[in-house]
């Protein structure tokens, strides 16, 4: 087919979808789906089997500060448990037929056996003092993630779900929300894994030290400002996803700023994002929003690894098969709506 | 293992699940999900492989009061549509994996090949003027329910969805769930599959006419009086589930109604059932409020067929992984959470 623009590749799918032996519309949010995906291949013929989960893996240097319930050593443990196949993610991923990659973009010790090497550096800085990381850092992680969107489209991969695994991080993505989407710390802070009252007030204050810290920065170098090395590498692979025909099934709170960060940087990327869940985290619903995203799945989790992106990816499946495996009322000999 | 009593079942499975390398709770209704159904099956180690999707069609006396956007043909029609597998659930069960059957419970007109033969008659009796069905059909109709879930035992099939077609259900189902949950018509009555805003006044009228009618015999008879052949069908499958280690994957607002029945005979078989999806339908909210239901997903979509049910199948399979496939704390080597 040849190129045409967003908005009437989606119309051409719409209608397509009319012609299916359905009430117009009564798919609801799947035919949304079906002509989103219909729009990021090109195509009415559309394929959504093949299909990569990849957890990112990095340490922050705010972990000092006690912003979470688990201990920093807890990162790399998990990674030991996906490697060995023991994690959420791994059970999820195996249960729906969906290609695992764990990828360590920067964590404390040793490299983990059975990781993809991305690492920048053994964590990042505490961004409570100073910027996460450094301008080369930055781009350096932005750079590794375009590459795995690049590996995924030359194995074929139609489906990207991107997630991540760093202890410290809802305290990151926090800081990230309230700055681009210009809300207070205390709407976009939450519990993470678990933290109790006195270590969510603390979590409270420690996003708006930072805030204050990085004022003169802010919204633009966010990322490098108050990322983490994953967080910073998911939205390279996000940004990469907007040259290919590809998916990004974005994953809770920790994806969904990374994605606020490259839509900041880039518009379009938009159109290749699908919004799997919405976590329990508060501020989740205001990056959401700001996004005018409305995920696929509300089940009150609060794990990260990409586990509701890996949920979502036989719903997507199930929107490509309306598109492509359904009669039309043409084909089936199936009276329309009474006029 | 020994039986135990439900609420031991459910404690022993979520201890189970907070051992798992995870944040307790983190994966939200994916764990209430998991701990069900290991109750149903009364074990840890539960399997949700084998699953089968019964789409149950039967027609509507009721359609004469031009309750439906689309013509009485359209049940036989669509049925045809199963048959030669180009309906949206036929696309959704091939998509998931799921064995699908569709049941004649009583269209107008012939048999369709390749249908299952559970007809009581070509059609209810129009319930404005008197019950939709006589004791003897009524009773005929859970008795063949009953039989499919007996044969679904004998399958092996762990997850069993239910689905309906039926042109002027929804005006059925209305009907019952006034009835069962006390509610006012206007409050339960919805679009169906799209009727205009005369056909809505009308088809809340046919339904206050109905209840009027039949006030004597409601809510104690309410699926007889008001019900359609493939609901009491419906019916009987969800009350002999409780016989058997199956759970019953609720479609619905036409599928819910059904549930409230048959709980309404039989609390004990509301254990097995898992809803799968809140339908664009107003009265869905307030029948499961009624059932205590928290559906798995809200797509506003609003076709039946046990599209929603079959949806939600991939998302009972990973409730299952996560229980019997993901590895301990203790197994794993990961740090518990800091006290």
């Amino acid at each position: 087919m040849t190129t045409l623009p967003w908005s009437q590749r989606l119309q051409r799918a719409q209608h397509a979808l009319d012609q299916k032996t359905k009430p117009p519309g009564s798919l609801g949010q799947l035919e949304t789906i079906a002509a989103q995906l219909s729009a990021i291949q090109n195509t009415l013929d559309t394929r959504a089997e093949a299909a990569r989960a990849i957890v990112l893996a990095a340490d922050h240097g705010v972990t000092s500060e006690g912003v979470s319930a688990f201990p920093q050593a807890v990162t790399r443990q998990m990674l030991q448990n996906f490697s060995a196949g023991g994690a959420a993610i791994n059970a999820l991923c195996r249960s729906a037929d969906i290609d695992l990659q764990v990828v360590d973009c920067g964590i404390a010790g040793e490299p983990v056996d059975g990781t993809i090497d991305c690492r920048i550096a053994a964590g990042t800085a505490n961004f409570v003092n100073e910027a996460a990381m450094t301008v080369q850092q930055y781009e350096q992680a932005i750079s590794n993630g375009r590459a795995l969107t690049l590996k995924a489209a030359r194995d074929n991969i139609q489906l990207l779900a991107l997630g991540e695994m760093g202890i410290g991080n809802t305290t990151s993505a926090a800081a990230i929300v309230a700055s681009l989407c210009n809300a207070d710390a205390d709407t976009v802070t939450g519990r993470g894994t678990g933290v109790d009252d006195h270590g969510l007030a603390n979590k409270v204050a420690v996003v708006e030290k930072a805030l204050h810290q990085h004022a003169a920065a802010l919204p633009d170098h966010a990322l490098q400002c108050l990322g983490g090395f994953e967080i910073a590498t998911m939205a390279g692979a996000m940004l990469e996803a907007a040259r290919h025909p590809i998916a990004i099934v974005v994953d809770g709170y920790i994806a969904t700023a990374a994605a606020l960060c490259a839509v900041h940087q880039q518009a379009e990327c938009r159109h290749h994002m699908i919004f799997a869940h919405q976590s329990a985290e508060p501020g989740h619903a205001i990056a959401l929003a700001r996004l005018e995203a409305t995920p696929l799945l509300q089940l009150n989790m609060r794990l990260g690894e990409g586990s509701g992106a890996a949920l979502a990816i036989p719903l997507i499946r199930a929107a490509s098969a309306i598109l492509t495996d359904m009669a039309t009322f043409a084909d089936a000999g199936v009276s329309g709506k009474l006029e």
